[in-house]
């Protein structure tokens, strides 16, 4: 049981869609990794793929997919809306099945000297994968973007991890990391009024009090006069699906309002549903590996 | 998309491992198919191999484990304590995930029309895919067993669906039919209460009055001092697990006993347990194909 990971890479180009072909050819034509979608935005002049599969298969399919970055995109041309720092501009690998984060830490390693060493581009460590405090953040790494890295890398603070302390000049620098999946997920309720959902939000949410892993917002839904609590879930293993619905009910209850439905938006893990399940059904000595599709793909 | 179905296949050979290695050998090494368990039953003296993949595949690695079987089993020299009519004794196919039973329906056609003109094996198609109500039930079409179809087979009622009205000397006669995904589900009370047990369980099951696809008795869990409600849950898209689960909490308020959990046994199909996600989350427009695991193995 291999396990799986998914992958989602940056690439800084976004225009010359032949160029971005060429590089998601190389995630696409890879034996053994599933390329689950890709999008291209021209304003921000940038690219994300999202792939998955067996996790040294990831790892090697995102170096090639780095390499062929480093050799078709020039960093010193580069236009765009959105901050960026290299040709690759930032690599996360995410725990999905019988992986722990852990493992993830460890593939970024890897992939990141892997692309220090043979490609010869400065790499930066980041979120579950930082070496240092102040490098978690990845829009702290990338601060000053691939113009300022020049000087920037000068300093201590921001030797790379791997590579060299030198900005590749086509290439930039490139950030590689861990980080958990993030589940969107929207509880709807039988009210229009948005302070309701936003008061509930303020006490699900980890900022003012609520769950460790939750960021929630009230949304109001134009057209339904309803209004729903709109929230990403970014580690469903430890703050769960469940208990932010539950959650959400309770707060609701005060002010007479009810739950009127859920929705995930766009992918979920298997298993952020079936601790769910399991929760509600109070099943016991429950094992991932009974599922049958489970057994079928290992 | 093509869909998985499960298949499990049993063969009248449980004392000649060689024997049931070889035939096994058929399915493990079909590519495209996945072998999830067999076990064999020396006072049976029968094989159960279980095993799931690809319609078109399942099908085909079906007939050529059939086809081995009937090259190595001689029914008239066969004895054993289960019932038995043939080499391959009985083929069900079984929805799970993408595939309709209706469509497994087709895929048992298609294999007993092989397995009856390539094989000259006669055969009779059973459960979900019988033509006749009469051949419905397996252990109708087995009554008589091998020995008996002899003169069984000369009953017009009994004229098989495909292949020879005459018994394959070496081979019998083999069933072929769709069934679907049983899962063993059971519920534990705060009871050593049997005759609670069983008086939820009489107010759940089909027979007496409860659920249409769901068998249900009492069992005393020994040396814990409590009682489950064991269920085989024979059509969970139609009486789901959370059906029967918040039931048996119902019945069991009558006596002031609670639900302290609940346990799947063996394997359980995804869907079931999302399906429990999606009820008491209140999920609305959820498809399977949001699941990630799935998008990945499509």
């Amino acid at each position: 049981m291999p396990g799986i990971i998914e992958c989602v890479p940056n690439f800084s180009e976004g225009r010359d869609l032949q160029v971005v072909e060429q590089i998601v050819d190389e995630i696409r034509n890879f034996q053994g990794v599933k390329l689950l979608d890709y999008s291209v935005d021209a304003d921000h002049n940038r690219a994300v793929v999202t792939f998955a599969g067996e996790p040294e298969k990831v790892v090697e399919a995102a170096f090639n997919a780095a390499r062929k970055a480093a050799g078709l995109i020039d960093m010193s041309k580069h236009k765009g809306g959105h901050p960026r720092m290299g040709a690759t501009d930032v690599i996360p690998f995410i725990p999905i099945s019988e992986v722990t984060m852990e493992e993830c830490v460890r593939y970024s390693r890897e992939l990141g000297r892997r692309i220090g060493e043979e490609l010869g581009i400065p790499v930066y460590l980041y979120e579950e994968a930082a070496t240092q405090p102040h490098r978690k953040n990845l829009s702290a790494i990338r601060k000053g973007e691939y113009e300022g890295f020049f000087e920037k890398i000068k300093d201590e603070a921001w030797k790379p991890d791997f590579g060299p302390a030198e900005v590749h000049p086509k290439a930039g620098v490139t950030a590689v990391g861990a980080r958990s999946f993030l589940v969107a997920y929207n509880v709807e309720l039988d009210t229009g009024d948005i302070e309701i959902a936003n008061a509930i939000a303020k006490r699900v949410r980890h900022i003012s009090g609520g769950l460790r892993y939750v960021k929630a917002m009230g949304v109001m839904l134009e057209g339904k006069n309803r209004v729903q609590v709109s929230m990403n879930m970014v580690d469903f293993q430890k703050s769960a699906l469940y208990t932010a619905f539950e959650l959400i009910r309770i707060e609701a209850g005060r002010y007479g309002v009810n739950v009127v439905g859920s929705e995930i938006v766009g992918l979920v893990p298997m298993e952020a549903l079936m601790d769910c399940a399991a929760y509600y059904l109070r099943l016991k000595d429950f094992s991932m590996d009974q599922v049958l599709e489970k057994r079928i793909h290992e």
